[in-house]
Parts: structure tokens; C-alpha cells; sequence
């Protein structure tokens, strides 16, 4: 007798049936995660290598000594636990004194005033997108995600059945959205476009004028702007970043944040979903409704962390902000020009924003590399390197590289990039 | 114009059509939840009212003095982000040190050791049951949960389109499982029996030869046993908690739990899902492939907290875990006997375990209250206590108490209580 298409070992175990298994439709959804491509690419790492791995897959910094958070902002971490104030269940929204302080902060960069109303305390930007996308889920409902864009908006629309339509980002135009495409896209059943601002993984930020231009197309098509401003303020080039939500007035804007990116404590898991909606259609055509009943059946942000949050808001020094900045700015720069020396690789825009950058993979130049995923997995395998393979995002045979790292590891990452494609150039390679 | 059924307010309205909107299945699936009904039943309470609400609706005393948690817990966390080793992202599976610990704490238990692999550090036991009920939700399964059990099970499965399938627990029996109803609601596609142990919302525990029964049933049904134990330990009566793991030979075993009750933390957001399966039939049948899978796309417990849990776990006292019993056996005591003076409220079961005592409504001893819902509405409004309506739970014109609270309040609750229903007795009743 068989069960799920394996012999069974023994007798005991041939005697006994049983009537669960594996959920196909959670695995296809989980397949398509970040981490899920990370761990398989982390795998192909030797373990027995006497080099430590270097991590340039992910958005993570806070493991290097040049990305430590502020002490203030553990201090205000200290003071809520140790009050006893917040060791309870919070509102299903979350903590007042936490709404009211993100509430405050983001409303420093709007036209209008927030208020705590607008705001949906969450466990981290992951748990926003989760419950956004699971509220935008109607039947028959279509969703518009950017090409390249973060995955987890893909596996979150592949779990809840809301069809995704790819519009692309273009690496000519600094990664400006393809308005013509968007616009051919969307049909009657169009819910919301996503943007991410500043860009994960372009390095992008998204100018103005462009930024108007998407808002009245957005405003045309009946849908609103879904907007994921995780790595909001993290901009170290000439285009400053501006909050989607300046211009709510004309559409209505859903703003997707967290504390994770500028202080440098993804761990800590705690973000926001808010209505930057002045006109407040959000909560008139009751999708505001949907997000609230969402948030019943779900989990929660620790109490005390929101508790937090007002401390860690206000205290926080911009020495602290300038200095990320700093860093960022210079392990950028490092990167940028250290990928100009590599043959095989090239990048159309140099970051400006964010914590990673985008390559092109010219796999014609080496040799034995068959695509994206075979390249990192060599990588990974040769050199102890961690990269995203472009495919995870649906860009075959691009890169996405973190640039966010100490810049001594970032450095060695980096050279051992370089020799790794110089190994593996193509010998009889013709010049042009 | 019309949109959404209303009329547009001014021409600028007039000219816009949105084409999102609310999601009913979420918002279905959100009605199901206990924190929607009590929300309501809140909403009764007079606001200018001149006494405190007395919450006796939901498991969650962390707010009175005699339920604060232990100043070791607090120091646990606060080592644990003053270390800056826990602020980047946990692995899928959770912090190893915090697998391990958990692990360990719950081998004592049982007859066999449990190991890292087996635990999945999760956001409370409330995303626990999420990841749960999502990895079993297989097209064409069904599940079996118990009546009265917890609506986050209902809620959960009503989103991912499990079929319930509810079997009663028996108040005449000291709340025990109807068995003979499993096996006649149990099919092919059935794939797993919820248990809730120590019991939400009947306070009993189940008896060690009862839940062998259980386990052989499940075995000879083919589906495993799913055991929400997030009051584990919280036992203060004649029977001892035992955990459905040390049945784990017979059938395989998913135990839900966290340390929100035991310690009193619930807002902390820390709980488990272990493979209580020394067969590694859950392994073996790839079902834990499915968990992991649904883990990848959704948010995680914050780091530093599953950073602390090794040192809240070995250093916490008896002391503070029998202090605890202590109050919870006074105020279960409390409870009962008011109960008993009160007419038109019965208690089958004295309860012993847990936070919750299940208490049967006799509506015609009352006069102008039609139901449950009705009676905590007009309770709320007039005495501001708050109870849960029966109905929450699928169990029309009985409610659920919970005694978990400061002694002196919940005396002052109960008396309200108490008076509520003296003023609303009917006067013409008949004596026996």
C-alpha cells in the first residue's frame, strides 16, 4: 500500500492511512517568495569554506556595525516593556499613541493633516501588504504591480486568486513607470496600481512630475495608488523622495510603511497602512471596511513596540538619519563603480535611493553560466556570495544586489564578484 | 451618478468613479471573529456612564495588578534589544536559541524529546491557528471543531473555504468530547480534529484516558489531532494537564501554544506551532512542507522577543507561575458561587483550568431581553460589563465569563451582574 506516492518503511506504517498532506496552492504561492529563492541560492554556500558569506541578497543592514540603530530608539523600547503598560492585547487598529505619533510624522511631508483614524498599526510592511492585497481580493478583481517589484506582492496576489498585470519599470528612463502600458493594462475590474517609492530593487526614486502624471492616470482609470514607501527618506542623490500621499487630493492613495528600513530594525516588526486620502473615498466606497475586518482575524504588532513608537518618533536624532545616509551614499558608490569594472555585468541607473541596485547579466561574455539562477548558485558556491537572481523577480538574467553592508565586507563581496566572472569569462571572446 | 448605492454629495463627487470597494468575503469572514462581537457589545456602554467598564469578555487580565508578568520576563526582553543581536530578520522557522528553548520546555512534558526542527516560533498563538488552518485547507477537506470553541478557528476557516464541521462537547460530562458525533462527521476528506486543552471557553481539562480515546479515534479516522493549548498549565483543579504530544505514538500531533496566558503577555506576540510527532508522520506525509511554505509570505514574531524567550523560559520561577494559579483558583471560586445566587443564569461545570466559564441563560426567568446578544448589550449599557454573547461561539442564550480579573473588580462585575438580571426578572414567575 502506498500513501502519497512513497513506499512505506515498514508494517506498522503500512497498516495506517492518512488523510492529510502537502496544500499545493500555499507552496506555488510560498515558491514565488524572496526568501524562498534566497534559501535555495544560500544552500549552494560550501559550508566547509573557510570564507564567511557574504549577504548581498537581502535589505538587511542591521547585522553590520556601520547600520546599528540608535540607542534611543532601544531606549524607548525599555521604558514601554518596563512600564507594564503594554503587555495587554491591542486595538484591532492599534495603539492610539501609536497612530497619533505615525500619524504626525508622515503628515510632516503632506499638504494635510493625518489623522490616528487614517492609520492601521502592522507587524511590519510584510503584514501591510498582506492584508491590502487580501482586501483588494474581490472575485474577478485585477491588480497593476510594477516589473521589477518586490515578490511578496506577487505571492500574496497568487494566494488570494487577485490577478496580477505586469506593467514595466524603465531602466532607460531612471525606472520610470511604463505609463502607455498602464494604461492598456487596466480594464473595468482594475482595483489599484502598486508602486514602490523609493525603489526596491531599481535604487530609483520617482520624480514629481511623473509621480503627477501617475496620480491622474490612476485618477482616469477609477483605481487608487497602492504606494510601499518602506524605504521612505533613504535617498542620497539629486531627486528627493516625496510621499505619494502629496498628491491624495487627486487620488486616493494607500500608504504602505515601517520603522524597519530608516531605523535600521526589521526585526522589530512593526509598520503602518494609512489613508492618505484627504477626500476620504477610501473609507465612502467602504474598502476601508474590508482592511478593519481583515484586521480582526489577524495578528498584531507586540503591544509595546507600538508603545514605543512615539518615543522612538521623536527622539530620534537626525545625526542618526544623516549618518545612514552617509553610509549609504558611500556603499553605493563603492558598489557602482566597482560593477563598471565587471565585464559581464552592467548597470543602466546609478542608485540614488533604497538599498539596492539592478545589473544586467550579459551571459553571452561567460562561460558555463546557463542563466540568473545558475550564475548566484555558482556564486554562492564559489565565492561565498549572496545575489538575487533576477528571475525571483521576473527579470531574467538581471541581478539585484544589496549594497547595503558594511563597506569592508561590501568591498571583499564585491571583488570576489569580480573574480568570479573573470573566471568564468569566455576565453575566445570576440572584441567588437 | 450613483456609486456604491449612495448619491454623490457635490458635482466634483459626481464626476469620479472608483472601482474598488469593500470585500465581502473578508468581511464575512471578519463577522466570525470574537473581537467584532465584543466591539459591539463595548459600543453599548454608556459613555458619560459614571462607572469603570468591567471587561469580562475576553482572556486578557495582563492589565490588573495581580496578572502582571514577572520582572524576569521584562529583564529577558530588555537584554535581549540592548544586545543589538536581534534587530535583522528571524529566520522562517524562528531564532534557533528560541526553537531550542521551546523545544526543551515542552520535552518535560513528554515521553520523548522533541528537537529545533519540530517548532515554528510564530506571532502568538492567534498566527499560529492562521498558518494552521491555512496549510489544511486543501481543496475538497473538511475539519472538525468543537462546540463552543474559538471563533478565530471558524473565522480563519470560513476565509480559506475549509469546511467546518462542528462535534459537541458535552457540559454533562464535564464538557468532554461527543466521540460518537466525530466518527459520524468524520469522511475521507476529513483532515484533522481541533482540541482546545485547557479548555477556551468551558474551563475543563480533559482526562488523560478521554484523550486516549481521541488519539485512537483520529489514528482510525487517518486524520491528525490539531491542540490548541495556549492555556497549558493553567489547570486548579483535580484534574492535571496533560499534553495531547504525549499521545503523539498514536497519532500525529500539532500542538498550538504561546507564552500570552502562562505569563500573562499577550500583547508580546510570541507563540508556537511543534510537530508533537515522534513519527514524523507530519514530516513523512509533507504536510510541514506546506507551514514552511505559508511561512515564507507572512510576517514574523519580532526578533528580540524570540531572542528573549530562552531566558524567560529557563528563568522564570514557580513562585510566579503558582501565584498566578493562586488568583486564578480564587476568582474561579468567586465566579462560581456568585453564579450559583444568580436565577437565570446555570453553571454545568465548575470550572477548573483556563480563564473562561461557560454559563447556560435562562431567558424566560426575564423579561424584555429576547436572547444572549440582547442581554449583553442591555448588561454593557446599564452596567458597563461587558460578558461575550453565547452566539459569538455558536452557542445561542449561553455566554462566556471570564473570571481572569482583579478580584475586587470582578466582585464588583459580578454584583452588577447580578442586580442586571434581579431587574430584569420577570415578576409574574412561577415557582416550581
Amino acid at each position: 500500500m502506498e500513501e502519497n506516492g512513497k513506499k512505506p518503511s515498514t508494517e506498522a506504517e503500512a497498516e495506517e492511512r492518512w488523510q492529510f498532506g502537502p496544500n499545493k496552492a500555499v507552496e506555488v504561492a510560498g515558491g514565488r517568495s524572496i526568501r524562498g529563492t534566497l534559501n535555495k541560492i544560500i544552500a549552494c554556500v560550501e559550508e566547509t569554506g573557510p570564507r564567511p558569506m557574504i549577504p548581498l541578497g537581502h535589505g538587511d543592514p542591521s547585522v553590520f556595525p556601520s547600520f546599528r540603530t540608535t540607542s534611543i530608539a532601544e531606549d524607548a523600547i525599555v521604558e514601554a516593556v518596563r512600564s507594564a503598560k503594554y503587555n495587554n492585547y491591542s486595538l484591532t487598529n492599534g495603539v492610539l499613541t501609536a497612530r497619533l505619533a505615525i500619524a504626525e510624522y508622515l503628515s510632516k511631508d503632506l499638504p494635510y493633516q493625518l489623522s490616528p483614524d487614517d492609520v492601521f498599526v502592522t507587524a511590519g510592511c510584510a503584514q501591510a501588504i498582506e492584508i491590502v492585497i487580501t482586501a483588494l481580493a474581490r472575485p474577478d478583481a485585477n491588480i497593476l504591480l510594477p516589473r521589477p517589484g518586490f515578490p511578496l506582492y506577487e505571492a500574496r496576489c497568487t494566494f488570494n486568486h487577485l490577478e496580477m498585470r505586469h506593467f514595466d519599470l524603465i531602466p532607460e528612463k531612471g525606472w520610470e513607470v511604463d505609463l502607455d502600458q498602464v494604461e492598456k493594462l487596466a480594464d473595468e475590474n482594475t482595483v489599484a496600481i502598486v508602486l514602490i517609492n523609493p525603489n526596491n530593487p531599481c535604487g530609483s526614486v520617482l520624480k514629481y512630475q511623473h509621480m503627477e502624471e501617475i496620480a491622474k492616470t490612476a485618477k482616469k482609470l477609477g483605481i487608487m495608488v497602492v504606494t510601499d514607501e518602506v524605504y521612505d527618506h533613504l535617498t542620497f542623490g539629486s531627486n528627493p523622495f516625496v510621499p505619494m500621499g502629496a498628491l491624495g487630493d487627486i487620488v486616493p492613495v494607500l500608504t504602505l510603511g515601517s520603522i524597519s528600513k530608516r531605523w535600521v530594525v526589521p526585526g522589530w516588526r512593526l509598520g503602518w497602512i494609512v489613508t492618505t486620502d484627504p477626500k476620504h473615498i477610501l473609507r465612502k466606497t467602504k474598502f476601508v471596511d474590508s482592511i478593519r475586518s481583515y484586521l480582526d482575524i489577524t495578528t498584531d504588532p507586540a503591544t509595546f513596540i507600538q508603545g514605543a513608537v512615539p518615543q522612538i518618533i521623536k527622539n530620534t536624532k537626525d545625526d542618526f538619519f544623516n549618518n545612514i545616509i552617509h553610509v549609504l551614499r558611500d556603499t553605493a558608490e563603492i558598489c557602482y563603480n566597482k560593477i563598471k569594472d565587471i565585464k559581464c555585468i552592467t548597470c543602466p541607473h546609478k542608485p540614488e535611493a533604497s538599498m539596492f541596485v539592478m545589473v544586467k547579466l550579459n551571459i553571452s561574455y561567460l562561460e558555463n553560466i546557463s542563466d540568473d539562477v545558475d550564475f548566484c548558485s555558482k556564486l554562492a558556491k564559489e565565492e561565498s556570495v549572496i545575489v538575487l537572481p533576477g528571475s525571483a523577480l521576473d527579470m531574467k538574467n538581471w541581478l539585484r544586489i544589496t549594497f547595503a553592508a558594511e563597506p569592508t565586507s561590501l568591498v571583499v563581496g564585491l571583488e570576489r564578484l569580480e573574480s568570479f566572472c573573470k573566471r568564468h569569462e569566455k576565453v575566445e571572446q570576440i572584441s567588437p
